[in-house]
């Protein structure tokens, strides 16, 4: 069983990654999705293990000591962090995990797995964008103003992952993720084993009799 | 007309290069070969144009002088070299420009584009390789020697190449290649136009009004 990949998904707010996501996980069965963990209350719905791992401060903040997570951080006075035992189980099986994690936590994630695959999502335009943050038109201006101005706070970092993806149909964005994956996994530096190995079954066949 | 992108593919002797190309010019359009200049005779049924651009020394020297080759060097006594101008204008016409060179061109073209997207072409294994160098068992141990020793040079350079590719099954090979120009197509550095743009709408439309 070959080992699955490591994929971060980040995206602008309203560019429906969790649309994309759901749409994934039905169409192929390579993909898992981790499960973060929160010492914040389960909502309504919510269950344990699903939407989140619900644990309590000591425990998170011991997971942390021993060094548990991929990344976390801490908001609003809550702690969310992805579990390093879960992400590697799960590649283990052969599964592809997909962090859908915003770019401070790529950027940490990138220097504990430099093989990691980073993808941004983002509506075809600023005005599509921006249609989709007013959505229904329910939001006053002050609510929509804050979300442009986080976006393009988001939009800063950009060029710090490999590939930009235009959610503009849905199917057609999921079969580019989709091929995107398939590429990376081509990747020289993804395949060392295997070049390694051939190199030295042609040094041997090079050099023998 | 969006601009096409630079690909470099290299690979083993024996690894069907030819064939993959024919195959994949055969199935896609969006690509074209790029045809070199060299100062050697045409051979019998080689076309002008067609295998090489066939010009004399002075021709080819002239084009050096005037910084027209993307990458060129000389072999037992012969000049052959990618005209710059006829991979340019493919390239504005759209077509994703497929150079097969070996690795020393390879570097050199990266130096000059970047950007350019690059293929390592290998059978699925060094005993493969091996028997496609033996080929129908007509070549003496001397040759298959050196192929293999040429293979083993080969090899070294494999992981300067963003890529590497087994062809085991010539379509599935094919399918594989296309795949990864296509995912290439979203790399964010091939996007910055895209990105430049997303973001100066953003900055307009969250400090309008």
């Amino acid at each position: 069983m070959e080992k699955g990949i490591l994929i971060v998904l980040s995206g602008f707010s309203g560019a429906g990654k969790g649309t994309l996501m759901k749409e994934l996980m039905k169409t192929y069965d390579n993909y898992a999705l981790s499960v973060s963990m929160t010492t914040r209350s389960p909502r309504e719905g919510e269950e344990d293990g699903r939407e989140y791992f619900f644990r309590d401060r000591k425990v998170f903040e011991e997971k942390i000591a021993q060094n548990g997570f991929i990344e976390y951080a801490e908001y609003c006075g809550n702690y969310y962090g992805t579990p390093r035992d879960y992400v590697e189980a799960k590649l283990e099986e052969g599964k592809d995990v997909i962090l859908e994690i915003e770019i401070q936590g790529m950027r940490k994630v990138k220097a504990m797995f430099p093989k990691m695959l980073s993808l941004f999502v983002t509506p075809p335009s600023a005005r599509e964008l921006e249609k989709r943050l007013r959505g229904r038109g329910t939001e006053t201006e002050e609510v929509i103003k804050k979300r442009l101005s986080r976006a393009t706070e988001e939009a800063e970092g950009v060029e710090d992952y490999e590939y930009i993806v235009i959610n503009d149909d849905l199917k057609t964005c999921v079969e580019e993720i989709h091929g995107i994956v398939k590429a990376a996994k081509r990747a020289t530096l993804r395949n060392e084993g295997f070049i390694k190995q051939i190199k030295e079954e042609l040094n041997v066949l090079s050099e023998g009799e």
